[in-house]
């Protein structure tokens, strides 16, 4: 028997167990698990003694900027899956507000055959909703294999290029104003259609533009100005509408990057009652909250906003009894000048997918889970809902062969210096960790290695079984 | 002694209690209360002997077409009053959409001046809350001493006459469209400050719009169809967010003529979590469904829509248990050939008042309520929630003599050409009975006797303690 | 006309009101309440000018110690019925472990006919429930009108004079062992069929019998160890076997005396469940703690036993959120040479009828409850939950002119020796308080005033409606 | 290399996936799961091609009737395994009422060693819980590797064997009577301190006796007589009062066989409460219901008694919602001549190990369970429940080669004349079934296959990890 990849003595980790055996890899799947040494040689052999063998992560939320008209100068897909997998992440998800937007089906195979030479890692396209403007492109979109559609809920949109609008103003010329919520709810019918989840940014444009105006008009430009003027109610009542719509048209709804702590009970609430709802959250709200503002400044900045200590331990909670799904890092760089001016003019927007890992896998060393749920949290859990499961997701005979051998032990001060995106820049620096992603394999192949990339792109475009 | 009327031998009704004894009034207010017979003439004295003797009856939600510029040839307070008093109200409260507009308080002053020549009871009057056009008026207002405030969710305004528009639709010339959420949310801060409920029409103007659109092109004029294009969840999505709005203020909402049984389950947790949230229904969401369009025809419209039989149970459920904290009629007449037209065509709305109290007394003779709850859900709960306890909504020594006598056994089918409404239509028409008030008495003198009214007007506005 | 008795100038409070009038009194009954002064003289005025005038209090719960072979040493009749009209009571119901005990008719009746000549109120009287014993006796007792069915579960009975055992031994002669679950399941049966409530004793005689041996065994004699002795466990379990047993036989089982804070979850949650189960608690569980017990010492000892500041806390929200009915004081005298022994041999009980109402009064003064709610808690809730509203617990004309009026304002400092107990010890004594009732009423004849009784006794058996 | 075993072509099932794949087993464990064919020989080689490979079952509620003075009459340990092997069962958890009873460490060992040789399966044994009689016997036992504690609560013991009494009367001879309140909770508060949990056999048996004695004196006996004799109500208070000790004490509390579906919202609510307790339930109450009573006859006799329709509904939503751990079969045979007597007189108890796994196979084709639930509720949480996984429950490589091989589509009458047991008596006898276990693999060797024990004993005593 000739091996592809043998990684052997390590502790494989599953949601549910430990144990220690060597993995036997044969055309980019796994083929055998075994606690003997199984005969045969193997082109290449990892020796993952100490450390810990899991599931390659799966990063559902990353804006690569990439695309034929993209704004290169923030991140492109080359930079962006370095990143990903340097940081433990073998598949993606790249969000639609890419430019040309994922509002067909030929948009997205125009950017599918254009980010693919770049790939270091497999990677899924969400679909953009428009409502009526491409209503007829849903089925379309869920046939072509996309994973899910994103609505941008209260976004304008540029009326030429379908490109969202983030400062808009009524009256501005050749913009199609925010959907009102007949549209909308005929969004939900057309995905319900489909099969697939429907994706939202929960803020309540209305309320968020009033209170805007309101607190720039009083001068205050401390961050908890800013957090007045996308309070939590901003979230919440976007989170209850969408959970009616679901209700009443039988679509699975997903609220993104979930930072508000109240919006836990919400959602936790509606699946009790059976409505068909789920929720990521992201590190930055996990592990930063105002507090950090005078430490990290503009760079903090997101959408919704990093909040409270309270908002904090009741995302962990929800995580933890399972009313979150897993864990994403909405990675969305913006350049360095960008991002350094100040608090109301940078944009929002963080580039944590290389973070990601590293974050959730010192909390486990902290204490706030085990390394099971890691496994849920960074990869099992987002492979079951959208469909990708146990092709990947799992390490069990006969999946892909995609694998991260995780050093637990290793203590460092996180520079951002050492990042591999475009944009070298992530609150997170400066942070003492413990624990990391020390190899990444996609497939069968390693694609990093102690913190580099060692493999040319050879990751491919993936949809749900 | 002097007395100016002694009511007795009747069985007097409070929320708690029944008992024999003669009520006395002298200067308009209940002077004593007795067992035995207190020497003393009197002007007048009513034997109630066999008979019920409550507290008058409090309508809170009447549209009485009057103003200066009224739409008479529907309604004017002089007949709604009338219908009122034959009808066992004592003091009803004015909706502020009357014209002109109550937004302010020259508005309102105007209107108490033009309709207390013509009051048959007491009445109280709703404030309009148009956003900024008439947010420096709230707290004035509420010193002047409305009621409450009103918020026509949805609705355009004539950006001339601070009418409603009830058939908006985009780019109409001197409209003001829909309030975004941002300026709902200052309205929900500035009722807050006043201390004064904020009540809504909870409909989801948007979605209802879209449907109504697709409901229409279908070509399908059955009531279902109109049922289709107001479904259950256009009420519950305002009713939510409405709900988080008075969460984040701490303002007081109160749910209008709610007519979704879902409803009142948003608003029972809403309850649970603290949040001051009240909620009223009417007669027709309770007594008619779907099933009765047959036989009455577009009688029936309104707006929310009469619903399922399954939407009258939970709606009786919610007032038993205390969720939904009264019944009124949402007195609203249109004329005979308005009325009479198609379904879509017809406008919605229905003349209630006089019917009111008897279907609710039918229904204590049906078992579906007690006659103590009778005194709650038609006086005591909205006298306490308006802030007019024990004034009105009472039947103690020193509060107004506002009184009256129900017959609970009389027998007979409801005849809408007897009703004292300019519009004689009702939907109840034709339906058997029992139980109905015979006698009204308004600051102890008799204005209503046996289906009649019986004296000149002598309503006064009245205002919360 | 001529008036028995005139109570003027004060404020009457109800469940729900506060007003100004006048009572005037006819035969014993209120027969007229009125805002004038009518005319007719009077045998009694009374000037309650600053005062508050309530329905006169009901005590539920009362040991007097008294009958043919009562234990008069610690208290009678005579006095507690002295201390209560003192207190401003004006109804209590007896317990029945008198001595002879009333687990019969004839004895019932022979109690009766043996305190009626000492009553200073009217009062009401529980059964004993035996099991087999007085099986029979169950239905001739609810016919001779007992206000409801005492079980001390857990204890046993001397087998010749049906007297509790406190201190009962396996193998002790002449005594019938603690009840067994079937011989209790059987009570509930039985009880359920008279509709009366069925009132417990609850706690874990096994449990407490065990835990006391250990403690003792340890040598412990804080108050801890007396608690650690008797834990909430101990009440809970009895608690919730008593709701299963309501639940399958449809009985009306009633808590007496809850100390823990943890039953009124259990008691909520049956509540909930529509499982007929209702519970009272004492002024010294709300307002004594295991804290006292250094300045009050064996003086505070009961059973159950105050426990802590926590239990306090959630008794005060039970009462507020009705899942308590109201509020007794267990008045149960034992003599001073009695209490002053330590803590493990001193029996347990206080004598507190008389400082139950100014425990109230001054909580009202404290902000914790409402005017208003001292009327639910201390009469009306009474009244309703055993049969004697409006009769007893309600300030209506027609019915008894029990009435107390109370000084609100009046502040001393609490001193035992002033009351009128046989056995003059409260561990109140010495408190600070503000507001007493300085008058009572008793069916139109004052019998107490300003801290003295002031008639002969003249009150008699009174039975539920 | 040379294999001891080698499963191939099935498909493998966990509690989460289905995949194919091949099992190499060396040294009696898991060696190697392969999708490809690995070198090397093997002793033997399975194929299950069309079939699937579950891990093997664990049956944790067995009383095999064994022992030095055992009633081999009824049972025995060679037969008991027999059936279990047969049946799919590759562990099961001897009770400890076994004769003489496992109450100290002497008698365990005893046991083992008097079951070892007759073992064709791996076994774990529970210890009896007797009070003082063995308090300090419970930490050693723990320490000696007991699955768990058993506690037979309101059962008689004999004083000198310490076997069970079934007919406890009052004044017996020698005869430790049912244990109080008191007693009980020191075997949670001594049980505690092991860790491991304490299993209760729930039912009042103070109320059961008295409506017995009830019932039978009515002369009904019929099954619904027999009902009425141990109703609900029985097992609730017991387990009410379990779950309260186990809050006290913080032990953690199993209810075994639970029979009513009233139960399982008891138990769902307290684990609600975070409070430490669990549950198994029956195929026989899952699959029988008193329906069944014509049919079968006396043969359905067991304690707790089968129930209603309702109560089996409310068991399958329990074990689906995970309020229930798992399915077990409590298998405790009685011999022909002592189950046909009338139902009064016949002994409770089935002889069930056999037919437990075809049933519950039978149950995943009728889409009551999924074939991954099924894997949860006879293996996987049973293994983790008592501390053996993932050594037993799962088919992880390194992990003992327990496996069953299921056949889902064999259809087939089941025949009580081809069980295994002793005593070949099931109340399935003659049920059309579909689904079977058809070869059964101990750490690596097949012991049963196609209905045949193909293997000398080879099992052993485990102990949890
Ligand atoms: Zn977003
Ligand atoms: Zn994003
Ligand atoms: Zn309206
Ligand atoms: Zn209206
Ligand atoms: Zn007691
Ligand atoms: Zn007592
Ligand atoms: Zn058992
Ligand atoms: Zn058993």
């Amino acid at each position: 028997m000739e091996w592809d990849h043998i990684i052997k003595n390590g502790t494989i980790v599953t949601s549910r167990e430990q144990y220690k055996a060597n993995i036997y890899v044969k055309d980019e799947k796994i083929a055998a698990i075994s606690s003997v040494e199984l005969p045969g040689d193997a082109r290449e052999i990892t020796d993952a003694n100490g450390k810990y063998v899991l599931p390659g992560f799966i990063e559902t939320h990353v804006h690569s900027r990439d695309g034929r008209k993209g704004a290169y100068y923030k991140e492109d897909f080359f930079h962006s899956s370095m990143a990903g997998v340097v940081g433990g992440v073998t598949t993606l998800f790249e969000m639609p507000n890419c430019n040309p937007a994922i509002y067909n089906v030929e948009n997205m195979n125009d950017l599918i055959s254009c980010i693919t030479p770049k790939a270091h890692l497999d990677f899924g396209v969400w679909a953009l909703c428009l409502g009526n403007l491409n209503k007829d492109q849903i089925i379309p979109l869920a046939e072509a294999g996309v994973v899910g559609f994103k609505f941008f809920w209260g976004y304008a949109i540029d009326s030429k290029t379908y490109q969202l609008i983030y400062n808009y103003e009524e009256g501005m010329k050749d913009v199609i104003p925010p959907l009102d919520d007949g549209e909308i709810y005929k969004i939900f019918r057309e995905v319900q259609k489909t099969g697939k989840l429907l994706g939202i940014h929960a803020e309540n444009f209305a309320l968020i533009k009033m209170l805007t105006a309101e607190v720039k008009a009083s001068g205050d430009k401390s961050y908890e100005a800013m957090l007045r003027s996308r309070p939590p109610v901003s979230e919440l009542t976007v989170i209850e509408t969408g959970i009616l719509f679901a209700q009443a048209t039988g679509a699975h709804l997903h609220i993104h990057h979930l930072a508000s702590g109240d919006g836990v009970e919400l959602i936790r609430d509606a699946q009790k009652k059976n409505i068909h709802v789920t929720a990521e959250t992201c590190t930055h709200y996990l592990e930063l909250s105002n507090e950090d503002y005078d430490r990290v400044g503009p760079l903090i900045k997101g959408y919704p906003p990093i909040r409270l200590k309270r908002d904090q331990e009741l995302l962990w909670d929800g995580l933890r009894d399972g009313t979150l799904s897993y864990v994403c890092s909405d990675h969305a760089p913006h350049s360095y000048e960008e991002k350094m001016q100040d608090l109301w003019t940078a944009p929002a927007g963080m580039a944590n997918i290389e973070t990601m890992a590293p974050v959730m896998i010192n909390a486990v060393n902290e204490g706030k889970i085990t390394l099971n749920q890691l496994v849920q949290f960074l990869s099992e859990n987002q492979a079951k809902q959208f469909g990708f499961y146990p092709q990947k997701g799992s390490l069990e005979v006969g999946t892909d062969a995609d694998i991260v051998v995780v050093d637990l032990d290793k203590e460092y001060v996180l520079d951002q210096e050492k990042l591999h995106s475009r944009t070298k820049l992530t609150p997170f620096h400066g942070r003492k960790m413990k624990g990391l992603p020390v190899q990444t394999i996609l497939r069968g192949k390693t694609v990093a290695k102690d913190g580099e990339v060692v493999s040319e792109p050879c990751g491919k475009f993936v949809r749900p079984l």
